[in-house]
């Protein structure tokens, strides 16, 4: 089974941060929110550069709509905003996670998470 | 800040699971694989319905490689398998989520997970 390495984080500067992410065709990535304190993952959306640099200045956690295609600041609208606390990119650089403090539900349905479909056999 | 709905989840038969997955222009959708055990985020990777049906069926993930282009049944050479445990789908239909029990690393680095580049100002 080979050996698991120890949970060593791999710290990065901003920019090497920024120049990690690899982004598809469209310009980019996807971003997987995470709840810092419960673990939960709370929802997966899209970031272009633009609004991962903004996210990391500023803290407050700004996605691409690809359906309005603009920014999209979380909890604009709503209030149920995300906080960055965390941010990781993956192993190949076109995945991030984000560890967020998440005031309020994070799905736009009043759900806590939008991960709230199951499969029941 | 409106109401956190309680933390039900909504049971989906297989068939309506499956029928409720929206996959992207080139047939996929993106899995994100949270380990059961620890609630660490492991991996994001893509399946199509093929896979998605075998994941389901055999309870052992299989994503589709977009690299190789081809099934790709996580640990077949590593060793290191996933086993589904539970599998979301979020609200709009575009995002799986799978709690899996791993076996060694999820990462081909060897590290516990693909997460390990972290932001760090």
């Amino acid at each position: 089974m080979g050996t698991i390495m120890s949970d060593v984080q791999t710290p990065l500067s901003r920019e090497n941060f920024l120049q990690s992410v690899k982004y598809d065709a469209a310009g980019l990535v996807p971003a997987v929110a995470q709840d810092v304190t419960t673990g939960a993952v709370l929802m997966l959306a899209w970031m272009n550069e633009h609004s991962l640099r903004q996210t990391i200045t500023t803290g407050n956690v700004t996605y691409w709509s690809r359906s309005r295609q603009q920014l999209w600041r979380k909890g604009e609208t709503s209030g149920h905003t995300q906080r960055l606390v965390e941010a990781y990119v993956d192993c190949d650089g076109d995945t991030l996670l984000l560890k967020v403090e998440q005031t309020g539900p994070a799905c736009h349905t009043g759900a806590p998470a939008c991960f709230f479909r199951m499969l029941r056999e």
